[in-house]
């Protein structure tokens, strides 16, 4: 049982399958993950963890789920924990199936998840709006009866809402032909626009996945997903008991109850620093510029892979879209300080290539 | 889309499946989950946690691995984490597919993963000493190919190791058809055997699970699987980028490197406390006692069901096992005074009936 068998023993599936690249850059300001630039500490707004860690966590994580329904003003019954959002990507694809059907630019976790499942992943690219291509859309709906469709919206990596319209367009649609559709709500925070958990009491085969990890809680894990009783029922049948461990259970409560108003003021932070960035990246020749709803921008340049060298060579990390996207790089909104110094590396890279 | 039918969008292995049933029932003393008894709380071993919660984990948890790395005396890169060994289960199913193969009763994961994922799980019954039955397993190698073979080993439920000879001859057997083999040694730290890490290098096939969830950090979620490179490189895969959260790297690290004789401690006493009550329970007549080398001994009574109740109005918590053995239970090793107080119940209850 030699590499080339051990290889050859996964399914036909795994052995193609090319996973998420989550790479470790270290670099003076890091403005490549969507993170928040907030540092928060557990001491912020915890003064000492006393859980017993020999204990196992409680696996409906009610008080935590409690926490979270306050926020959302929906019945901790409607809210279904992951360890992150991914996590509960996978869970949906494991309780329902494929074909899984979503817009092309997006989040990779959905095509990389349905492929770890083993089910058919159908992409639609989106017009050069960066909006959905409905007609084609509602196409593929009728002609390949996804079981479940995933909208990120904002959208990562494009950093627009899709119209809402469209999006309602779609669920009636897709309520016809039995297909979920999930609205990938991990961005909302950063958005003008309400999303979507007002349609929830409209819609049978609506579900809503939302995230801690944008809004100052990435090292914590925590995504939730938010939908009819039912649907969780059956989701909650593949979901690992104990997924959701106690510390993170207790600090996730605490940040909720105590330290919100706090997160508030970092997301406005973020939003009026996202204004500012883009208004002067638009005063910048030889760029692109996408106006966004979430808390990166998306820029496009001419060798864009160069300028991404030279930025980190100059201490800034941002994200490469090459693959994606031609040319096209991401950066996340940073401190006003982290921002500055972006802006003025880019400016000095664009002016010295003349 | 009613109430039937978001039943019905579910796959059809899902729709049938019957989820683990991890239920909170609040007692007094807790002896029903396999938790170790000694209260550990972050302050044992950690001063402040100053971990950034804004940004992502390290997704390769490197420290956390190096830290295991030293204990088990191999290499970081033969170690994978997951979020418990049960991700780690799921994993493994994702990537190789199935048939699955295990003895029961054994660890209730390993056929519910395999139902969620939706590869076919095959049962082999146990002998009537709790050992493998290996003539029946090794046709079952050779008629099912299984891709997966699970060996929990000490057994859960059952606390009995299987016998080295009969798990080697299964490897071996295994290899000739492909199948790989992984050990559970969940309990093994409660063996007086030395468990399977010995025999890593010398079969290809051969995986091993650990936790350290039974040795006193059920609440932390932290399992890890052992093997070559080229094996986790495939579950890789399938694995979610930032699996393991920046707290438990970092609370888990600490515990290994500062805490790790206090938990050598508590296991020696559980140990000692389990031969203890061992020799007591065999004192008990209308009981059969199964010698254990795990953290837990499986009892046999007549109308176990009855006596479960009466310890839980007597303020213990033991687990019911009557769906998996007939009128079996399993108690989990407390401290001396729990165990006490289990044991004078336990007589009681028995005198009572006579």
């Amino acid at each position: 049982m030699n590499k080339l068998k051990v290889e050859s023993l996964a399914r036909k599936n795994i052995q193609k399958l090319k996973p998420y690249q989550a790479k470790e850059i270290s670099c003076k300001i890091k403005l490549d993950a969507n993170e928040s630039p907030f540092a928060v500490k557990i001491s912020d707004f915890i003064s000492e963890i006393n859980i017993p860690l020999n204990r196992y966590p409680d696996p409906e994580a009610i008080v935590l789920r409690k926490a979270l329904s306050k926020k959302i003003k929906l019945s901790y019954e409607n809210i279904m924990l992951g360890n992150g959002s991914d996590e509960l990507i996978y869970y949906l694809i494991l309780t329902f199936g494929g074909p899984v059907l979503y817009p092309v630019p997006t989040f990779a976790m959905y095509g990389i998840i349905a492929q770890s499942v083993g089910v058919e992943a159908i992409e639609c690219k989106l017009d050069k709006d960066f909006d959905i291509d409905d007609e084609k859309f509602l196409k593929l709906v009728k002609l390949k009866k996804p079981r479940l469709i995933f909208l990120s919206s904002p959208n990562n990596p494009t950093g627009n809402t899709f119209s809402t319209d469209k999006i309602l367009k779609i669920i009636e649609f897709a309520q016809k032909n039995s297909s979920i559709v999930v609205i990938d709500e991990a961005y909302q925070p950063f958005s003008s626009e309400k999303g979507f958990l007002p349609f929830l009491k409209d819609y049978e085969n609506l579900l809503i996945l939302r995230t801690l990890s944008k809004i100052g809680f990435a090292g914590l894990r925590l995504g939730y997903l938010i939908g009819k009783k039912e649907f969780l029922h059956e989701i909650n049948k593949v979901r690992l008991p104990y997924n959701i461990d106690s510390i993170t259970q207790y600090v996730a409560t605490e940040a909720l109850n105590k330290f919100y108003p706090q997160i508030k003021k970092f997301i406005s932070e973020i939003i009026k620093e996202r204004q500012r960035v883009y208004k002067r990246l638009l005063k910048i020749k030889k760029l692109k510029v996408y106006p966004s709803e979430a808390n990166f921008i998306l820029l496009k340049l001419k060798n864009s892979k160069e300028v991404y060298k030279k930025l980190l060579k100059a201490g800034i990390l941002v994200r490469d879209l090459s693959s994606m996207i031609d040319n096209a790089l991401r950066v996340t909104i940073g401190t006003k300080e982290e921002n500055e110094e972006f802006l003025k590396a880019l400016e000095t890279i664009l002016e010295e290539k003349g």
